[in-house]
């Protein structure tokens, strides 16, 4: 009788793989809420909390002057009322238009869904594109809850290791990995966690053998570009937008780190205009996103996004971060990818362990996020995208740390 | 050759199922579709929409002057950035201390979970607990989204007939509907789409059964409450606060309805206080939160929460449309039944096949939602959270209607 209970028992528990994910939060949420913890105990200026893309920067003045803007001259009754499950086809057709004029495609607001940020929009697509069992290719390192997202579709995840000389795919084995079963590669450029950019150089190679291994294999394969940080770079390199050097292209935008916003959850998913049977394509969207329970993008932000599209929060800060990051680290003697884009920079471990190198990097007050979950061992990223101060404060820390495994 | 062609293309072809899903649009979401072309037409005052539950009710003063206040004061960085995954503490602890103040119970924030709206809390629960197989009771007429949300994450509907005089649940149905496989009921009241109150008397039969129920199949059976109409009842009736009467219970709160903010996208999931293994149910509800692309609810809108708890939108509106539109339906010779809360009339339609009725509806530019897709024939659905003059000026249309079938 016990027994029989105990069989019955497993058999209702609830949804173990969920209960697992929420107590294992991410790697970077887990030391997230350690640092908020540690800066109650010891005061915030003596946490260096590198664990999370949290702009430091304010929104530029036009988001919180708009915003007002709109609470004082829009009826809330409209303001706040339900969009169409895609939004509101003013800003569905404004954030067209400023792609056609930045990047000389030719989108249509109607094949763009805004979305919850980006997490929504990559789970969103996921869950339209993919059934049982097919495969999404990831570069490592990657951003970990594509893995997440990709598991909870039923899907299966193939990683594809970088070049560790530009930390760019290593497109033979990109080639040795697709199969008969591949549905979506996702790329992130700029990337977290190494802020490096994928070029036009890069997008054309990987069209190519995408539309190889297409007429190969003879279905689609959809290239999912996850660009939360497109509008990032520090230099005056162009962005190869995805849509205009290969046809099954969906881009995923968020307003989060360019604008920062990123607890208002405000972005989008664009079906590239030369997407096969886009419509079908775009109705999965659709369907998704309706399955999964989002009803619509917050309207109040969806009524903002036209008037920001072309501004950003001032990203000089995020630059000068880096210079000074890299450049103290270099000089310490630790080695890092030198970051182009985002703000992210992804170091060298002093240990093969990097979990067990953050948590000695915990000692000297520096959290970083270790590389395992990035699907990479031996680093640890550092998101930047915090006050100037912080880092000339660290400095010494890291100093700390690097002789703590000298000596 | 091309058979098998045409086999690979089947097995990689994108999710049918989300492309069914967003080619068909929920009858309401069609028909407020429909509305929107139709009065770019004929005029926004010519068509009598009463297809969604979008309020027509300006949110309280305090909304726009509470967001103003916080926009003008807190920090963009702060007001904007990451919370938690299930929220700001503050927020949570806010809410908490509302519900026990008002329903006179013990819950802890610690078991909130601010949501991006009640469909996400719903989804996020149903995906949380559920396993492939298991069955959801739902009671007919229902929210079409349940089963969308209960197919999405591979469990089984399983309806329960009402008792046609009140439109409470049958129980004797209901006993006979459990089964060792269930595992969630959904309840909603005040009920969209009927109206009706479930009573505490209601309540405590509910409790009764699930609880030896529970004891019969030796498993845990949660009582889900879906309440964004919780604050819309029209007389001093007390509203059972589930928690005090059933301990494996789970509530989803919206505040799309109380405060007019359906596009905000903002609510919250209570585990309650005295469900079995609340840790680890409150566990999944994070995992799934996550595995579904939820990082955390609108930060501004979380912010906002605690200076409106105990507000709502100007709710006698509602009671006027209600009283207006019920006593002149029946005049007219309409059945229907007396709603006690909520901003729905459920009217009997005129022939046994409600689409074709709300079809012919449509040539008096009456949109009336099909009951078919609430899971019952038969009837259609008012949602009267419009205009008083609207009520008012639909009514011809109404009589008119019924003439056409009279004669």
């Amino acid at each position: 009788c016990f027994v029989k209970l105990y069989i019955i028992r497993v058999k209702i528990m609830n949804n173990k793989d969920m209960e697992m994910l929420g107590k294992q939060p991410s790697a970077i949420r887990q030391l997230f809420e350690y640092g908020k913890n540690r800066k109650k105990i010891i005061g915030n200026d003596n946490v260096f909390d590198f664990s999370i893309g949290n702009p430091n920067v304010a929104s530029p003045k036009e988001v919180t002057d708009n915003l007002m803007f709109l609470l004082n001259n829009v009826d809330p009754v409209f303001l706040h009322g339900y969009s169409s499950s895609s939004g509101h086809d003013f800003v569905k057709n404004a954030i067209a238009a400023y792609l056609n004029d930045t990047f000389n495609t030719n989108e249509d607001g109607k094949y763009i869904y805004l979305t919850t940020g980006a997490a929504a929009g990559l789970s969103i697509v996921i869950h339209a594109l993919l059934n049982k069992d097919e495969e999404v290719i990831i570069f490592t390192p990657y951003w970990p809850e594509y893995k997440v997202f990709v598991d909870k579709a039923l899907g299966k995840i193939v990683d594809v290791a970088p070049d560790f000389n530009t930390f760019l795919p290593d497109f033979t084995d990109l080639k040795n990995k697709i199969t008969n079963k591949t549905k979506i590669v996702i790329i992130n450029s700029p990337n977290n966690p190494t802020g490096v950019i994928y070029k036009e150089e890069t997008i054309k190679q990987l069209a190519n053998i995408l539309n190889e291994k297409q007429k190969e294999y003879g279905h689609d394969i959809y290239l999912l570009s996850d660009e939360p940080y497109r509008d990032l770079i520090y230099s005056n390199e162009k962005y190869p937008f995805i849509t205009n050097y290969y046809d099954n292209s969906i881009v995923v935008y968020s307003f989060s780190k360019s604008v920062s916003l990123p607890g208002e959850r405000i972005g989008y998913i664009l079906v590239g205009s030369k997407v096969n049977n886009k419509d079908d394509i775009f109705a999965s969207v659709m369907g998704a996103g309706r399955a999964l329970g989002y009803v619509c993008a917050t309207t109040l932000f969806q009524y903002l996004i036209p008037s920001i599209l072309s501004k950003t929060s001032d990203l000089s800060v995020y630059k000068t971060n880096r210079e000074l990051l890299y450049n103290s680290l270099k000089e310490i003697g630790y080695e890092a990818i030198y970051p182009e884009g985002a703000f992210y920079l992804f170091v060298k471990a002093l240990q093969e362990d990097s979990k067990e190198f953050s948590e000695i990097a915990k000692k000297y007050e520096l959290l970083l996020v270790p590389s395992d979950s990035f699907g990479l061992k031996g680093y640890v990223r550092i998101a930047y995208c915090v006050s100037t101060k912080q880092i000339k404060d660290s400095i010494p820390a890291f100093k700390k740390l690097y002789d703590h495994y000298r000596n």
